[in-house]
């Protein structure tokens, strides 16, 4: 089968053929319909100083996906051959004290998907089945395999508590996930979405999605911090969603945030420890802060197939490619382009998937 | 000043001439821009038998209204004369339990507007500063006065905790209430809106609000429950707003909510105690129910404010009547109607005000 | 193997000599070190009409237990030859929409361990992996086998929130979960716990375990709301735990609720529908109830894991019979004796075991 | 009457005589029991920078009371003369968003008695009834007066969710606050405690208020990190709450806590901004940081008065010293020893009051 895979330590993938991956006894087979580009992807395929540490080669790349599982092991009691799904990249240690306790998405012991084993930029791969999640049949490829990113708009834009609606929120960065995450808000409720971010193009898709306010974090001319205070009675808004974890985005951040509201911590800090005001942006503040890895399994899961499947949230202004597999390198090209041309890029083992998706986006 | 008042212990109410009201030192007086009639009114009206126990004659009906302020007591503090207001009609006790602990809206020593004290029905009343809520200027007084019903809805909707984004839900009930909760629902992320009604009308007000599915609680032919179940994997919903106590209500209630769900006991049983499927309903099911009453003071009127001020919520399709102050009897007899022939009736004092709600509406 | 089964259609039960059971690829086979009598257990042994319904014939009793694992299936990976483990009995379905979502102590395709399949009143016991739970060696068997129903106890207290320290609550009923409900009470922060129970022996129990005020439920001189309201500044409890699902305790427990205040329903109503004063008892209430089955896997099985390994609980009082597995007559006959004469009687299928535990016990 | 009062821009107070301060219509006028001295007392004794630009002079000191109301403002509904009453701190402003939102304790124009006003170091203080909260009379007056720093130990150990019991915790620090935390995460059923400070004397008050665990913050050979991680099966603890807001203690803080667990921010930062382990600490580790200022009004007070009337909660070893009021300058001395060697210390305006309670402290 074809598959993209890291072959060298060094900068790309390549487009190879290899060997049908075989299963276990709690694995599935699945045949891929499309599968997506995340940032994660990038980095490996840059090989930056992360991936040449936890990355070993030969190694498939590619974690977002929905495909059609052809084979269960011997031992699979949820899933079925024929079923429609989309995997979890979370494959979390069962014996983890947070698998017990039911928070499966962080572990001491968890591994990743297309991270610390073979991924989906293939035409089939392989899956434990308790990561595996039954797509309702009604939503396409080119949505199901965004779930992964989608979910974690969703648990950032939720947070522990799912307290949203009715409130106001400042979501920072541009990103594809910070985009689904300006969808996610705006449907649950969220009355004034103020979106910061650097790129004209991300900044007009985050208007589709439903971004109120558009404020450039790069244009030294606009007061962020005041205009939000401006517009929320001088209080500030209730949720503050960090997707880019930049100095400037850690520091403003933290000034948008009325007394005692909460702010999810979803971007990675460039370089950590790094300067928080912990006093006046924390402990003064009476803020909570929630620090969002992953998904939650499967509760996330739930929520954005009600979400896709009743057709109240449209993701497809943020995907913005659709290529065959083979293309991969167009892709990633796109993906590094900057500024951003790109938001979300959807891969197709099979062209008539690809066929298929492009008349479904005309529409 | 002219106002509508329970003159004598017998059913209907007079439009008769008082004098303007005085306010104590802790008191507000506002002129009515617009006020609304509420199940409770029509229960005063009729005399029932709660009526005839807990009102005493003559009082001044009504308690949902928005107004401006034109007197304040002195010794308020966060009210200003000139300020555009609606009220909680809850008046609380400082020293309940409950209100020491942040539980404004019940208290064994509450008093409640237009029940308790003189209403607003009138071109002028009084209310208690600590329960004066300030209007955002940009919500007209015909959508600011249903504020009060509209919190119950946006309580009820969210519950406790507010988790309702990405769910499925179950609305029973059609009167003004429920149809302001189908539409609070849906902006906050319900994905299936399952709503259980009698009246026409009223469908169709619940339709245009929002709601997915129309199921008639009056229709032999239908298998409510079974319907619920057939479009929820066969689970059933995540959460249950009962808004009819009807014994088919609590009955199909429990039966349409799914293991581990929420149910919320907004609506009063005509007949209490009653029966209960305890063990399957509550214990087996590991159901949370919700008792509501009133609004979370100030947390839902802040949500409120935000859905109608954004623009989010349009309540507008749930006003079916706007009538001068005068005119309070035709309101009232709308309001009697059965079949309902009616929703949200709004009076207003001022024939200015009348005309410039109906100017809006047209749009 | 010894085995206490249920032969025939009728009351009682009888020690047998079996084949030792076979475990499939998921399982693990256990040697028992102690087992405890539950209340479902003397529901199938009185052989009631829910037993008659739900039991098939012939079957080994018994769910409540430790032990060591002697063999697991090929396909196990959490637990280990050796390990000393109890059992979670809700026997989940990983495909239930409860269990995608973390709840997965309830659910529509959940089977009970020596319920719906043979149980652990024997030398050696069958149980799937997912439900295995690891316990601290420290605990002692007599302990470690009565986690089951001391996790009911500590879910039924916690409730869904898990807020009580500082916390006032009426515990109703004296059957060994009330007892252990009370010692989690006090141990988490309740400073005043009022018991109201039937029988001496277990209202000394109730003592021991730390509850602060006694009352009896079948004394007629005694008015216990008004105890409660007078003890409580008049408001009532800020929870209620309901064990026991008489319509007194259904009528006086919401009674002695604060408004505001948290009931958990945990108490089968030996009829169901049954009346509820659903007006006053929880929609005027604004109160929440908590509908409880089973305990959180394994949320509650770490939380007392840590409250025995601690020494912060001590649940000896709870604990008035040791018997060998031979003796379970007498332990059955003990449990049916009213007025109750005995809280938690515990077998043992290795008289080592029992010498052990007798020893432990003395001091 | 006496008081103790700043009188000029430097170290030191003098204890003057001054006229009886004279109450507003929503004051209560109230004769000091019993008052205590907070760190913040001292910052304001030394004249540090912060009291410099904070502190307008003369000014009397102190916040932390118990006393008996000897005269109420004209407005005041709930005190009356003759409520023996304690004193929330935070006067909030009930204009800004946080009080509507009911998160009284934070706010943009809040104001602190005994900083922006005159406090309770003298025989008479006033503050506003809003604040005022009535004591148990059984709670004698040293223990009523440290209600406040009681109340951020409380709400610091509770945190937002209230979720303890069954848990592992961490607390860094020894001052008072400290050292009262210990007693209610104590009984509020936290199983192993953690105790990180410095000082001999208040270490072994930690262990009397049930530290599990001592371990020393300036001692090179112990390695805390490890030495929780082995206690806690190597995941670390649930909940860690910092009360020191050193470097060190903000390095290691974020270490022992396990993955999805809660650290509660509440000592502050010598300097902030300040480094923080952003992506480990909390992005990755999934954390929950609760940021905690002052107490929850008053739901922190229901609980303290609850935990104190009781029994539950004994504070005793944490009050080292008692003098006269005229000895405050014995107390401040004390308070700035280093190493330390006292707790909490309570100030007695009346000869008698401390007399008093030499006799309960020696029992």
């Amino acid at each position: 089968m074809k598959a993209v895979r890291k072959m060298k330590s060094e900068l790309g993938a390549e487009l190879v053929t290899v060997d049908k991956p075989k299963i276990g006894s709690d694995d599935i087979l699945v045949k891929v319909k499309a599968t997506s580009i995340c940032g994660t992807d990038v980095h490996i395929y840059k090989w930056d100083e992360w991936s040449q540490n936890r990355i070993k080669v030969p190694q498939t790349l590619g974690h977002e996906v929905a495909g059609e599982v052809v084979e269960v092991g011997e031992h699979c009691k949820r899933i079925k051959v024929g079923d429609y799904i989309s995997a979890e990249t979370h494959i979390y240690d069962p014996g983890d004290l947070t698998a017990l306790l039911g928070q499966f998405h962080i572990g001491e012991n968890m591994k990743i998907l297309g991270v610390d084993c073979d991924g989906a930029f293939a035409e089939y791969f392989v899956v434990p089945e308790i990561v595996a999640w039954v797509n309702e049949k009604s939503i396409p490829p080119e949505f199901a395999t965004v779930q992964e990113p989608l979910g974690n708009a969703t648990y950032a834009v939720l947070g522990e508590d799912c307290d949203v609606a009715g409130k106001r929120m400042v979501i920072i960065g541009d990103g594809p996930i910070a985009l689904f995450a300006i969808g996610v808000a705006k449907v649950s409720g969220i009355t004034a979405l103020f979106h910061i971010g650097k790129y004209d193009l991300n900044m007009e898709i985050g208007k589709k999605m439903g971004s109120d306010y558009q404020l450039y974090a790069n244009k030294e001319d606009i007061k962020r911090v005041e205009f939000i205070k401006d517009h929320t009675d001088g209080f500030g808004v209730d949720i503050v969603l960090d997707m880019a974890g930049s100095p400037q985005a850690l520091d403003e951040g933290f000034k948008m945030l009325r007394k005692g509201g909460r702010f999810t911590a979803f971007g990675v800090a460039a370089k950590s420890p790094c300067l928080i005001d912990y006093n006046n942006g924390i402990v003064f503040k009476g803020a909570q802060i929630h620090g969002i890895s992953g998904r939650k399994i499967f509760d996330t899961w739930y929520r954005n197939r009600n979400f896709l499947a009743s057709g109240l949230l449209d993701i497809s202004p943020v995907i913005t490619h659709l290529f065959s597999l083979e293309d991969y390198e167009k892709g990633f090209n796109e993906m590094m382009t900057r500024p951003r041309k790109s938001a979300k890029i959807i891969l197709f083992p099979d062209e008539k998937e690809l066929e298929q998706a492009k008349q479904r986006m005309k529409k």
